[in-house]
């Protein structure tokens, strides 16, 4: 059976597989295909947002270069994120001594431990993870808590996850980051989605003192490079030497498959065409 | 109208456009799809080769790094690229004195000076440039001259390209290349397409003593990175400072939209999912 994504309106994406979950829960229409090439897929609303064959990729670029290179990461906090990879990803580093997960839809969460177990694992049940069923942009409004690193890994800005890229939601970050914090989140396709980063980093530049973008290539998402934006309060990413950060990346043994200390600074070159974006 | 790439059994990219130009030559289906997001889309047997909105990065990468940082280059050979990108960009460098293409398919040089200006330009009446109608691997078999850069630009590994993947057509390339020379060759999809640099690495390892991937993110080719195997007789794109490398560029004023110093270095980090294929 072929389905097919519902992203752009000239451009759509069509996979061989089977449905094997559909629901609709109070914010979006949740469904999982079977596929042969890149296991079973999430979709929301239509809109691939992960896969069991590719999420490594954008999981490990949203988590360990920050993990990594941040003085002291004590506490987390995630946005998003019900699949539980991010978790996952972030509980490899033993430094992390609390990630508190704001998931506004708690049926990601359910049949994310259900239906992909290989992306969440048991992270849902760790002693660090605090998991909070409740709007992230509320959250970040009304918390009196203090974060090193924040992640947002939202759907695309439409629908329920539109309050995630408004200003007072990245103010509300800034006031919970502590000196030196960093806040990342995924801003789409280069190619297809240029407004995202280019509207995001014009927002974010007005808050916080330093705004990087960030690149991968994520198979799920077409588009030539997938983008992110990493906004700082201190310390940068880039501030680290390659021999320290080759050090810490070899002393936790991580077994990952996309990110590695050359991958860490290559991810910070940008394209002419990306960088012309951003002024 | 709707039409869709025919490359994978399992995954089809469905496109709106109009259809400008069709055509069989004794090689080839050849067509032309008017888009508004991509411009004009090339197709050869289904599969989409190179769009007016996106070959700058195919382009740039095959030709800037090498250029720029071999320690000069004076001969480049071309085979296939009918299309005029390669050499529209490789004659930016006055360096290079004499630029040889080899295309098999003269019908694609035609068409492409037709429908392709913006990709081609004046190239192709450029005096540095040499053009033989012929097949590629018949020429680095019988010719007796040498090369400084080697640029592969050919289809996939099937039908009339299939010889441009052969243990005898990079023996033969290695015997046409002078010292510190390089040969440069597209291989796929890193994801959708892994055996393929995979095959390549294999085959090139055993022939150079030097076989670097680089990557690039192409919107047009779907799938994570789009992949480049670079054989080395001598010296290494990466054997150039930093420092050099920028003074060089600045030097150029190139027109590029994707290419730059950065780039350049980032272009050779690899994911280790991708690592762990060549070995």
């Amino acid at each position: 059976m072929w389905f097919q994504e519902e992203l752009y309106s000239d451009l759509k994406v069509r996979f061989k597989g089977d449905l094997m979950y559909k629901d609709k829960s109070p914010f979006q229409d949740l469904r999982i295909y079977e596929t042969k090439r890149y296991g079973r897929m999430l979709l929301l609303d239509g809109i691939v947002q992960t896969t069991q064959k590719d999420e490594f990729i954008y999981h490990e670029m949203l988590t360990h270069p920050f993990a990594l290179s941040h003085p002291n990461p004590k506490k987390a906090l995630v946005i998003g994120a019900g699949d539980g990879g991010v978790l996952r990803e972030l509980l490899k580093h033993k430094e992390i001594k609390k990630i508190t997960l704001v998931e506004i839809d708690k049926a990601v969460i359910d049949f994310s431990k259900k239906y992909f177990y290989s992306i969440c694992r048991k992270s849902f049940q760790d002693k660090r993870v605090e998991i909070i069923i409740d709007d992230g942009a509320k959250h970040v409004a009304q918390t009196n808590e203090k974060y090193d690193i924040v992640i947002v890994d939202s759907t695309d800005p439409m629908g329920v996850a539109k309050v995630l890229f408004s200003p007072q939601f990245y103010r509300n970050i800034f006031n919970v980051l502590n000196k030196d914090g960093v806040l990342v989140r995924q801003t789409g396709s280069s190619f297809l989605q240029p407004h995202e980063i280019r509207d995001n980093y014009k927002i974010l530049k007005k808050i916080f003192p330093e705004v990087l973008p960030m690149l991968a290539a994520i198979p799920t998402y077409v588009g030539g490079f997938f983008t992110f934006l990493v906004a700082l309060k201190g310390k940068s990413p880039l501030d680290i030497s390659y021999k320290k950060l080759n050090s810490e990346y070899k002393k936790l043994k991580l077994k990952i498959k996309y990110y590695n200390p050359e991958i860490h600074f290559a991810a910070f070159a940008v394209p002419n065409y990306i960088q012309e974006k951003l002024v």
